[in-house]
């Protein structure tokens, strides 16, 4: 579930996808969270099925009331995205708009999701190591303790890769006009001279990247490069 | 500690501290910082006491093994953001470079100290309520559960607070020049008339402020608006 879900985050920052058009990047992002969120559905049934067979009380912890919370911001998240950025009904302010609070609101259920894994794990350290106990230190103790600690620099490493602004997919090169509707980024044009801020010394355009950088500055602003 | 640690994060981001020369807010920030680090290491000495008090065994949970490695982290943190931020010594491009590491290191060791506590709160939950058991959902662990899930929100809250660029400090009106020694911050003079992005569009300059812009443009792409 979490790499899928890592997967799903960081699709857009493999250098070798940004060569996909932006509408397949969109399917590819969508299906894999897709998956996520199917894995997410089943794992919860068979918890439940576990618990009633063996008559383990439901959702008494706070790994099962967060884990609960982050499923249905999960759902939220998966039908707002799907309504708003891949079908071609939602106006391109709304997207906008919507694009920060999207990635936000996808990294911190990712965040949320990988906090309740650790929960989880403690909890079933604890019930299940019972001879020695868990407070002894066994082997499986140690083993899994690594296993949480790794699961945590992942996340970290994923957080990293999501928010560092130079592994940002680039524009497409070919889309020259703003189109409500359809597989090319707005701003695409805009950002055409300006992939890399640090170039932005040399050049010598004064005037006619003026409305470029506008319009860049102002998808910058929103946190975002392309909402479409 | 969570809440000295999220004054340390947003002290940034209040608009009635933006009036604080930048140095005041610096000092602010390490001394809320230095308070938090204090405070988890008189709570790190106070679990050991009662470990061994009680005969517990020390470091064996997940809980144990990511709260030190949180803790190892945020003391890096702190020393190196004084030795490279606080202290006059180290050269503009250096701080340029590390402020992105910075900003990324700490709202993560952030995350893993509420994922840390989440863990502490399971795993008190367990031992200490037996008769009737956790699983029996006494008042006091849906009382503590609700904490839990607070936490959760506020953590959320406070990253949303962190991560929004509109809620940016923004730069010092009096300074005109780069500095690389001071309290005055570079590329104020840069930011004065591109606070907000939105603004852009109303704006009728276009040559004057391109320098303005490139430098604003450069310090956005490295993820930090000032380094000093």
């Amino acid at each position: 579930l979490v790499s899928v879900l890592s997967s799903a985050i960081i699709v857009y920052r493999l250098p070798w996808t940004w060569k996909c058009s932006k509408l397949l990047m969109k399917f590819i992002h969508a299906g894999l969270n897709t998956i996520a969120m199917i894995l997410a559905i089943v794992s919860m049934v068979a918890v439940f099925e576990y618990h009633n067979a063996r008559n383990i009380p439901n959702m008494y912890s706070l790994h099962s009331w967060i884990g609960l919370t982050a499923v249905v911001f999960y759902s939220l998240q998966l039908f707002l995205g799907f309504a708003v950025f891949l079908l071609p009904f939602a106006p391109v302010p709304l997207r906008a708009a919507l694009m920060p609070i999207h990635v936000y609101s996808g990294l911190t259920i990712f965040a949320t999701v990988i906090a309740t894994a650790l929960m989880g794990i403690t909890e079933k350290l604890i019930f299940s190591l019972k001879n020695p106990a868990y407070s002894a230190s066994p082997p499986e103790a140690t083993f899994v303790n690594c296993l949480g600690l790794l699961l945590v620099i992942f996340g970290a490493l994923i957080l990293w890769m999501a928010s560092r602004s130079h592994w940002k997919r680039p524009p497409e090169e070919n889309a020259k006009v703003l189109r409500p509707i359809g597989g090319t980024p707005e701003g695409a044009e805009a950002e055409s001279t300006m992939t890399d801020g640090s170039n932005a010394d040399k050049s010598d355009l004064r005037i006619n990247s003026e409305a470029a950088r506008k319009q860049n500055l102002k998808l910058d602003e929103a946190g975002q490069r392309s909402t479409m």
